[in-house]
């Protein structure tokens, strides 16, 4: 059951021969999220030997080019290599008429299902709910609507204690009642109680995208916690002026809101093309928080399962 | 004053690692017009050291997504970089719409003037004449509407034999008049005619681009003779009905192409991701014709200034 990031870009606006603007690929337990698609991400996916086909959803957080200008082109390679598996775009309502104007002009009609799922900018919305993941909308404070996106695993059940089946003569058809929270009631009557049943479940893993956006604390609750959370850092302190403006963030900024949501690592990227050396960077988001990292094109983060601490 | 082309892109619709989609650059003493511009060719710009703000017209030559997918990023890097000098679009109409939609979504007002100069199908139209070139559209026959490019240099002025300005006492005000095409008369009324006073001229070098077609005869006319024609071939002959089909071109029939133009030389491009070896493409096109050459990514073609034979 796998959770593992690679960053496809790390670049802010003007991309360069080294640095591509930005996309993520989650890869949940094998089901691939692709996470904003700057140009040239399906050159990307090939270069870093993904399969484009396995991935059937994909989250643009704002109509910035940076973010999605290589959208179109992922979507016709899919349409002529022959795809015929449904495919999910969750995106600001406008990219439709964009996707839908392209494909009109070279007169194609894609072979699948496309669908796009547009969302809004006020408050947080469920896009995906399914037994595996829950995506939500993270509102964030950019230049134009964007919003980040929250991947959380589903809470899985807690495990049965195998020696417990024989101690207490447990039938098997009771098992998913006691892993789902119920006791068990022996034939005399007794009690015994799910937690001396079970051991700690599986610990749900989560990965929040925040990209692009000022410093907003407002975010700070929702992203509370998460295992990795990404979060844009443009500029180096020194030019938080020309972040506030612009409304990007500073690694500085980056590390505290990593910090305030006592998350598990922060990953930044976003980063201004100004900038060759990125060591500055990480050194800043690092001297507020410690475990911070930089995204690099190619690197994969993985999210090793863990459990929580065996109350039972 | 040079006349250089560079391949920026070479592949058909499916990029790979190695190819990129079609785009070339072609440089006319200083001059740079890119034609096509497939996803990712900001890059490739960079990649090869071009300044992209030193182009001023961007030929489009239709709507399949692998010959402009890559514009809308460069018009907005433009942006992004300061350009502040007019910047000339010509392509098919719809692409208007296109570009604006998508600055719109992003609320981006450029900087810079933005011309769109749309053409039609039907008949060559002449889309730029200045006094140091002439660009005209070719119609070709494809799957949705396409036009090629003929890019012909203007024909120069005859040169003054130095000589002959001292042997019969020539005013220097009346050289342009000489070079022009007119005689001298001399004060005893001896007309001496312009072409004893001149050499030939330096040779109008000519470029066209003709992609995407099926194998299409009515186009000889117009680039016959011209020295440097690109000309699609997507296909080996063997695959002649799957050309057909698609409205693309053999490599044989490219080479036929070339050869009943009496062009000067032939570069072919647009392979199908299918071939990971070019050369048979190239035997096959050098079988008819001999002087074909391949489109290979990052290479430049030159064409060295050349007299007419002197006649004078």
């Amino acid at each position: 059951m796998s959770f593992k990031l690679t960053i496809l870009g790390c670049n802010s606006a003007i991309p360069t021969t080294e640095r591509k603007p930005t996309a993520q690929l989650l890869n949940v337990s094998e089901r691939f999220f692709l996470i904003d698609c700057g140009e040239g991400t399906q050159l990307q996916l090939r270069k870093y030997k993904f399969k484009m086909q396995s991935i059937q959803h994909i989250f643009i957080s704002h109509l910035h080019g940076d973010h999605y200008f290589g959208l179109i082109g992922l979507i016709s390679t899919m349409h002529l290599l022959g795809r015929e598996k449904e495919l999910h775009i969750y995106a600001p309502p406008e990219l439709k008429d964009i996707i839908y104007m392209q494909l009109g002009a070279s007169n194609t009609e894609l072979r699948y299902p496309l669908f796009f799922h547009s969302f809004g900018f006020e408050s947080s919305q469920v896009l995906l709910e399914n037994s595996s993941i829950t995506v939500s909308t993270i509102p964030l404070n950019h230049s134009i609507p964007c919003c980040g996106f929250l991947f959380k695993e589903a809470q899985q059940d807690r495990r049965m204690r195998r020696e417990k089946l024989e101690e207490y003569n447990i039938p098997n058809y009771s098992v998913p009642k006691i892993k789902a929270g119920g006791d068990f009631v022996m034939e005399d009557g007794t009690i015994i109680p799910h937690l001396e049943l079970t051991r700690s479940a599986q610990k749900a893993r989560s990965f929040a995208f925040c990209s692009d956006t000022s410093y907003h604390e407002p975010i700070i609750d929702q992203i509370s916690g998460v295992d990795i959370l990404y979060h844009e850092a443009t500029f180096l302190n020194d030019l938080k002026e020309r972040a506030l403006q612009t409304k990007h963030s500073t690694a500085k900024e980056a590390g505290t809101i990593a910090l305030k949501a006592n998350v598990g690592k922060l990953i930044i990227g976003h980063y201004s093309q100004r900038y060759h050396d990125l060591d500055p960077l990480l050194e800043e988001a690092q001297a507020v928080f410690e475990k911070s990292f930089l995204a690099i094109e190619g690197e994969t983060h993985e999210l090793i399962r863990s459990y929580d601490s065996d109350r039972g």
